[in-house]
């Protein structure tokens, strides 16, 4: 699938490594007018642009930092802007592509692009292709299996340990994202309901897009780090 | 990456698409000396293997019958022979990629497989290639932001109603699977909640795997559908 004349299209490109694009996200972005790579202001150039390098020709890149606080105003004023840039572009008449990391629904700063060009393009002038999440990718690595039969899997930030605590009673699986900052506190409450010797966790190493994983139990220090995720298998109900 | 001598791979091709495989997942099965392809014994040809007819060459295909009841050991019993076929054939070095719809992890044939293979071949032998979990294409498709910032989001099967009315208590956006059978019962309980508006429903064509979907207040009767899943918009969280 080619990306059209006055079409934007919000590509999930995986976890970073860039096999694990989609045929149809490669095919979009080998043959968009333009891509626009998010860039963290924290970071010195964008990861998902890194990712994509073999896919590059001589598509016209915007990199676009974006604020890294919990400001919705701050971070709505950002994404309003890259939505006025993709109406511009696709009035005429240019393909363009927003590459994020992951899937675009999941987590990703390409629900508030969509949520800002809402009214100002049509709907059916937008593709969203979806994208591997990390967790898949991290229980792919781990050979984890997530759920079966009546399982249930929640899937939350890391960031409210009171929440978290709440959720283990309610899931089977729980994957818990942006757990870098916490991880310690995690650990101990895992460590409290008998459950860290059930927990993994990964992260990227951002340079390589490698990912690195360990079991939890472990006594490694990994804290802190950006783009962390955790798996905790929590039972199986099997068929009832 | 291309399949290696004596390895085995789950290998995840997605909903159903050519083009929504990963780059990986297609290396692989055209690489691979193997194909394992399941069929349900409801069905007239694997859905799976359709799916990647355009990569199939001269790969050995092995369409696997499995059984579509309840039965932890009707189910066990047919994937441990298929577990044999496979260390086999890794035993004469040759490379066997097996074939599931979505992601090998979630909700799927794969884990049993993974399950049966434990202690019979080496796990540096064995590989998952994570996929588009169906969830993710219908949200693409609906342009159905699932989670932002604090939410929560439950996936679990639209079997139990008792189960399903507990979860949407604990969570944002509700991912029901296997909805098809209880699809009436379903719309009831949430329009019940006032959240029959909320909530959008999925499911794939099998001859030419197109996504249908529909919002849920419409009064089409898609009831009974294989492979049927719901998404329900359950509030946001925001930043605490």
């Amino acid at each position: 699938m080619n990306a059209q004349a006055g079409c934007f299209y919000a590509v999930g490109i995986g976890p970073g490594s860039a096999d694990l694009l989609t045929v149809r996200a490669v095919d979009i972005i080998k043959s968009a007018d333009v891509i626009i790579a998010p860039r963290a202001e924290t970071a010195e150039k964008s990861i998902a642009l890194e990712a994509i390098k073999p896919y590059i020709t001589d598509q016209e890149i915007i990199e676009h930092i974006y604020p890294m606080k919990r400001d919705i105003n701050a971070t709505l004023d950002c994404w309003g802007k890259v939505a006025d840039i993709i109406c511009e572009k696709t009035s005429q008449n240019m393909s363009v592509a927003q590459i994020t990391l992951g899937d675009p629904l999941i987590y990703s700063t390409s629900s508030y692009l969509l949520d800002c060009l809402e009214g100002k393009l049509e709907r059916k002038r937008i593709q969203v292709v979806p994208g591997i999440s990390a967790f898949q990718a991290a229980a792919a690595k781990f050979q984890e299996i997530l759920c079966l039969q009546e399982d249930r899997v929640t899937m939350m930030p890391g960031t409210d340990l009171i929440e978290v605590g709440k959720a283990l009673e309610s899931c089977e699986t729980l994957l818990l994202y942006k757990a870098g900052r916490n991880i310690e506190k995690i650990k101990e409450l895992l460590l409290s309901r008998g459950l860290l010797k059930n927990a993994k966790a990964a992260f990227y190493v951002e340079q390589d897009q490698e990912l690195l994983w360990w079991n939890m139990e472990e006594d490694l220090d990994h804290s802190g780090k950006y783009m962390t995720i955790v798996i905790v298998r929590n039972g199986s109900r099997g068929w009832k």
